[in-house]
């Protein structure tokens, strides 16, 4: 059977259906308006729970047992566990003995360390993924091995789909670091500490049945109760949740790369002569080597100017962390946790502020915290003449990486994408992206190790930034000297079959990724 | 026409339809299962707000304007600032201007300072009520004024409404010690700090429209955000939301009566004797100088036997708050703020866990707090033999206070009502309740100044308090102690007409009020 395709807003040609459910194509920025309510879950009442509130069962296969697993369900797991993660695997595990098919994966994204799946992939367990998938799971979706279309969401996208009903989660497994037997959890303390649970807070208010798994149980109440007993229906300890030193890194770094030192300081000089970083400002910059080293020029200038930001949005690490201890930053607001530095700090000092994928990133709720960031730092794969920006495919075709934040974060007030001109070899800046992800509108400014693009959108920036000494050139003249470099690249090369849909944050279908077609 | 009326599983007779709307009579603790789903609001989008979180507008009438504010709505307030409360009347005040009429005002408690409004249910601006009434309109609807019938909900029954979709609020005004333009808020900080804000959780969820109105406004972001401005529509700078000393008390005190000392020692002396107080046990007092007196007993048999508790569920007080910083309470759970020491506690001390109506005592949900707390002390305006109690009207049958906490507190494993064996020469031990607000088998020991009763369905209790020199009576023989002294008392006098519907915890109706019979 062929899919029906249409052309969206973006130019993209897009299925109208995804697994058999109605799928409405990317109508624009700010176009697209919800109609119905929010997923009304059935009511339940105390009567049917303990009345002392112990809600554990002996093991994860009871509780799912307990909970309905059957065939065909949706079954939804959380990253705080990163590549430490051993809930997920143990789910399937569990799943796989019981055996029940065909389950749709929902993960808020998965790793490498979910390689383990693969196996359950391949013998039916699990019939597809809907989630951020890194790595492995990707490769294998992009070679089109998956039984069903994957469907990609950001992590605001992934909580507006389970607001709005588009996926109906019917089992939620949350790992945590510490809970009660009622269910309330936190990821701040014990063995398996991994910071903020936030991820997992639209499963608990909207998923049939939740299970809350710990290898820390502690007498109620466990303190912040991040997830709410309230919702939760199993509770299980376990020995371990996860490998604490692949939950955490022990200690995140700056790059020592001088090419990224370069791009990091280019991208502050920026922020400095545009005025955006001016006493009370707010930014948010990711865990990567590029971003933290951003962070650090961004010490730096406060600290010359005598000013300092209101807020910023973390993924805390020690830089971060730092910068809140010295005064510079006045609250962090916090996503998730990347270091042990910044593990503690969440537990201890009250000027983090714990957020979740509602508060940040929800395009369906009246305004979120996304839009008022001043600045953002963001990566790419590709950018095209237009600013339109991947982040999940390769130059190769292959679908690598999930979306995360990333499109929820372009709704802040000036959004920069620091990228090298080239990655082995193969150029940054292309005429087409392979997969569009973030529409060019939204990006404003790309920096390069030669020289830096502002969106024509922003005349203001472009106006600041002269006399400034900052090489800016546009992205055609940075796209021919990458070229002139590498030579111009070769486009992937696909076959018909749709392995996955990439959803815009308002839960349209913003583009499509295609089989790779691998030479034999 | 005549109301169509039901004998309840407690005798009652109570109507099959309330205003119109369908009502469901008490079937029994935990026998009703509620059909259906969660009110499902409709979907927003971020495209319709502010992109820079900014929704302050000029005035609260502007705010109501925008919200849609028209006749017959639905429209919420609550009582964290008590009889300091100037939000209310200032809400009506702005809808009389618009001239809208026939209003719904649901509010989570009202105060005397709200006989404000009379003239407004007077001249029809407000239909009527719903909430729990204090005082004088308490005293307006007993009299028969209200245009329609006035329903009385529990703080936790309020919440189940909310979300069950039986209320369905229009507009929530919602008035806050402190917020931000985007709509966090919270009560610990500014002139008006009151504390907690969690009596208005479920109407920003689950309102059409949500106002925040403060005079307290600061840059965003407003920490903690108890109130989460991604639910909020409109913001307001107002000069004044409440009266400070009106708002919270600057101290409370416990009570200098020799009467009321003696019931909160029985009351601390049975809890010792019968082991409810243990190491790591939990315990709920209101506020009332009995209560108050209660937990300084608790405390001094704790300090006696070096042990503390788990947790204590406030109202915080400063006398809770010394146990805490003493370390005889671990947490303190608040629902409320009662004095000036309990708002720089809850600011201060990371000990206190703001509650809410949803993670205390929504009985529609996977359990609640109330169910997990050792042992509760609670007052009463009458119990009968069977320890069926009222709380509501008084034995002249007026109403004159609000269910509260009430009925959700007595899911507690213990429940003890010290209580006067008669006040004003009114015994309180009678044949039969003017109104019944809680079933006889969820309340354990009433203890009077001349004797103790233990429910006989705790075996257990009776069997620990033998031989220990307490004054164990049943309540037959304490109703007959107090009538050779008062005499038998005069049933109140009603007409047929139903002025009021008094809600169990899970929606079904357990009793009504009727107009009082006015001798002319």
């Amino acid at each position: 059977m062929k899919e029906k395709l249409v052309q969206n807003a973006a130019g993209r040609w897009v299925p109208v259906e995804i697994n058999g459910e109605k799928a409405i194509p990317y109508q624009g920025v700010g176009a697209y308006r919800p109609q119905g309510v929010r997923h009304a879950p059935r009511l339940f009442s105390n009567a049917d729970y303990p009345a002392d509130g112990n809600k554990e069962v002996a093991s994860l296969k009871e509780a799912l047992h307990k909970a309905g697993l059957k065939d065909g369900m949706t079954i939804s797991t959380h990253h705080h566990f990163r590549e430490g993660d051993l809930v997920a695997n143990q789910v399937f595990d569990a799943a796989a003995e019981l055996g029940v098919k065909n389950l749709c994966w929902f993960p808020s994204a998965s790793f490498p360390c979910h390689a383990y799946l693969l196996k359950y992939l391949d013998d039916g367990t699990i019939s597809h993924i809907e989630g951020s998938m890194n790595g492995p799971l990707g490769r294998y979706c992009s070679e089109g091995k998956m039984k069903k279309t994957a469907v990609l969401r950001s992590h605001g996208g992934r909580y507006q789909a389970i607001q709005d009903g588009e996926v109906k989660i019917d089992i939620a497994v949350i790992g945590a670091g510490c809970a009660d037997a009622f269910g309330n959890a936190n990821g701040v303390t014990g063995p398996s500490a991994s910071g903020t649970l936030g991820f997992a807070l639209g499963d608990a208010q909207y998923a049939d049945r939740v299970i809350v798994v710990t290898d820390n149980m502690v007498p109620f109440p466990c303190v912040p109760w991040q997830i709410q007993g309230n919702y939760v229906d199993f509770t299980v300890k376990v020995d371990r949740v996860g490998i604490p030193e692949k939950i955490v890194s022990g200690t995140t770094e700056v790059t020592k790369s001088p090419d990224r030192l370069l791009l990091a300081e280019l991208t502050a000089r920026f922020c400095e002569v545009t005025g955006i970083i001016r006493d009370g400002f707010s930014f948010q910059a990711g865990a990567g080597g590029t971003s933290l080293s951003v962070g650090n020029y961004f010490a730096d200038i406060m600290r010359k100017k005598g000013i300092n930001a209101r807020f910023a949005r973390g993924g805390s690490n020690k830089y971060l962390v730092q910068m809140l201890e010295e005064g510079l930053v006045e609250y962090i607001l916090d996503g998730q946790t990347f270091d042990l530095d910044g593990v503690r700090s969440i537990r201890d000092n009250p000027r983090h502020v714990m957020t979740s994928p509602f508060t940040s990133y929800n395009y369906h709720s009246k305004g979120n915290i996304a839009g008022m960031v001043d600045v953002v730092v963001l990566g790419a794969t590709e950018i095209d003449l237009n600013f339109n920006t991947n982040v999940v495919t390769h130059s190769d075709g292959y679908l690598l990486h999930g979306i995360g934040g990333w499109q929820n974060c372009l709704f802040a007030k000036t959004v920069i994408l620091p990228v090298p001109l080239f990655r082995d070899r193969i150029p940054v800046i292309r005429d087409e992206v392979t997969t569009l992800c973030g529409p060019g509108e939204l990006i404003d400014v790309v920096v390069t190790e030669r020289g830096i693009a502002i969106n024509p959108l922003r005349a203001d920036l472009i106006e600041k930034a002269k006399g400034s000494g900052l090489p800016i050139k546009t992205l055609l003249q940075l796209k021919e000297e990458a070229e002139q470099i590498c030579g111009k690249p070769q486009p992937p090369v696909f076959t018909d079959k749709i392995v996955a849909a990439i959803k815009w944050v308002d839960g349209t279908v913003i583009d499509v990724v295609r089989e790779v077609a691998v030479s034999h």
